[in-house]
């Protein structure tokens, strides 16, 4: 395994204003230390802790991912990636809810668990709970030795470094690559994938460092939007598919900093309620599915048509070349072309500059946000 | 099967200022009428419409609740009683994410899908996919002779009478009673229950219409409250386990009509981001389960605890006799002794009343809230 040493001088701000703002643009970095060293000298993919057999995992006939806050995101997101891999049904649940509902879970279910302290309580209590069925369980963590990796059959370390900012940003996009490669380890040890196929998904996963830089060069246009809606009192967040995660995760950035109302809602749901929020000029951030995934895409064009109509300020992320997308923007964020499965490691960004640069000229402590703690060790 | 016929004078408002509160007040007769006539000579519960074996119930692996909006809420709640009750592993997705993302399901799976109208585009996509992979249909509906019953291999219908108000109230109550009956249909012909405790648990829901009279009754305090939070710009709704569900139907009963921001969450996850939303004066109502659910209660009690200590107002459902609860609460909704599953049936009356009333104070048209179509027939 791969190690990245944390020192004391990774803990400084290094000219940034503040923690959280270092963390955002560390992450092509992050995403890449999490990605080194993943392949043995047969070219295989390989985890860092494995404490059960590749036959068992063979073998696993459900996966239950639990985890909560930004990290439960991180889970959403893996259960589209892991079915659409592996074709082993996924269930993401909120750890607290997971533990106290006497969930069906046997030697046959695999319990991924994700947590950037590797302390987070109501995650540890449930892998407790589920190890006493005999679920084996894989711990996707950031803090080497913590209790829940040191706890699980087996551990996916992100080489995020130290995240001190109390909001996560490389902390979720790191969680989103180890999600991708424990989707592909199991895709391998399965036979669900041919070697030469991983390999392509893998080299497109070394990629995302550049598309995420690229993100990241273009923060002027996010920090003025971020100026321009100081005083919005709320922002609804869209996106369907991966892209709900992602709107959901964006939202949760704007309740942490800048402590405004926002939401995230599948786009698909909006006419079953949400729409009758939309009034003149609440800005609307939408993400767009990539144009190759046509009808997906298509749909939430037109939602984007129907905010519009009815005064929102849209707000849209799509490819460059997404004409259709672009014509229903105020203002469009240029997303670079990946493949919808790793969408959400570039989508995230904007969304991340914006509550950081919000906060901030909002005049609040973006490292320390009133009434939340790094890790949560308590229930 | 046991018929309620429709017809224009049941149409009318009889004296109410919406057809929301006339439906509000119709519950406890819609919930009775949905629980009629469901047992047959044998003492045993049907199903209105059977087009599959029960010999094929027995073999289902896997359940898979597919809906939307408010439908979607009282599949949250069915997931918590068919597992309990069942033991079958039962997720539940939003009809619009469901059928693009290439779902696992295949002639071992049963879809349970849930809409008033019968009609709902999404959700009629939705079941077709799912036939195309075999998989068994089971329609939870209000509509008779509506497309996706029509389209389905077994049907509940809920005999709530035509709901007017784009704000399902009275159809919300019944889905949850057909949920109920799903399950213990299910614990009946698996064997999971013997018929004993299958009569219990029906007893028990027949008792429901007067528990829910009782808190229609206590509506004037709901008023006052409405009358009182006139000005509120965003308000905030908690729960854990079936708590969870209702809180998200109370926000969302807030953002149709009342068009402001209201979120549901489950209370374990304040503490990963919500928590930082919490300011002097918001209003947070809380759903506290049964006193007799110990560690649960627990939580749910120290959530208030928290939200209070930072300046929320805070309007507590708990059973009458929940000391702590009411030690914790500045306005205290108290509820009937019911069993943990079916507390989501008198939790959410007061909700919707305070909807209903909020936004006829502030002056907005109940029956037609903007942007809102009763039945959504395009995807």
């Amino acid at each position: 395994p791969f190690h990245v040493d944390w020192d004391l001088e990774a803990a400084q701000k290094q000219g940034f204003d503040w923690f959280m703002r270092k963390e955002i643009f560390e992450q092509p970095k992050a995403v890449a230390d999490t990605l080194l060293g993943r392949l043995n000298d047969k070219g295989e993919l390989t985890l860092d802790e494995l404490r059960m057999s590749p036959e068992l995992l063979r073998r696993v006939n459900k996966i239950v991912v639990v985890a909560c806050g930004t990290a439960f995101y991180a889970g959403l997101v893996a259960k589209y990636a892991i079915e659409h891999w592996t074709r082993i049904p996924c269930e993401v649940e909120l750890a607290s809810e997971f533990r106290y509902r006497d969930p069906i879970i046997d030697p046959m279910t695999l319990v991924v668990t994700i947590s950037q302290s590797g302390e987070t309580a109501d995650t540890l209590m449930a892998i407790r709970h589920a190890r006493e069925q005999h679920a084996k369980v894989i711990a996707i963590c950031n803090t080497n030795g913590a209790t829940i990796p040191r706890e699980s059959d087996a551990v996916i370390y992100t080489h995020a470094g130290p995240e001190i900012g109390v909001a996560s940003t490389k902390g979720f996009t790191t969680q989103l690559v180890a999600c991708y490669l424990l989707g592909l380890y199991l895709a391998q040890v399965r036979g669900m994938k041919y070697g030469d196929e991983i390999a392509a998904l893998l080299s497109e996963l070394e990629r995302m460092p550049e598309a995420i830089q690229r993100m990241l060069d273009a923060k002027a246009s996010v920090y003025d939007l971020a100026a321009d809606l100081v005083d919005a009192n709320s922002v609804l967040f869209l996106g369907r598919h991966v892209g709900y995660p992602s709107a959901l995760e964006g939202a949760l950035k704007l309740k942490e900093l800048a402590y405004i109302h926002a939401e995230g809602f599948a786009a698909g749901e909006l006419k079953h309620g949400p729409i009758a929020l939309i009034s003149e000029n609440l800005p609307v951030f939408v993400v767009v599915p990539p144009k190759g995934r046509d009808q997906l895409r298509d749909k939430v064009i037109s939602n984007i048509a129907e905010v519009r109509a009815r005064g929102a300020r849209t707000i849209v992320l799509a490819e460059a070349d997404d004409e259709e997308a672009g014509a229903v923007a105020e203002t469009l964020i240029e997303l670079p072309k990946v493949s919808t499965l790793l969408q959400p490691l570039v989508a995230i960004i904007p969304l991340q500059l914006f509550a950081c640069e919000l906060a901030t000229v909002k005049g609040h402590d973006v490292d320390q946000p009133r009434n939340l703690a790094k890790s949560v060790t308590v229930e």
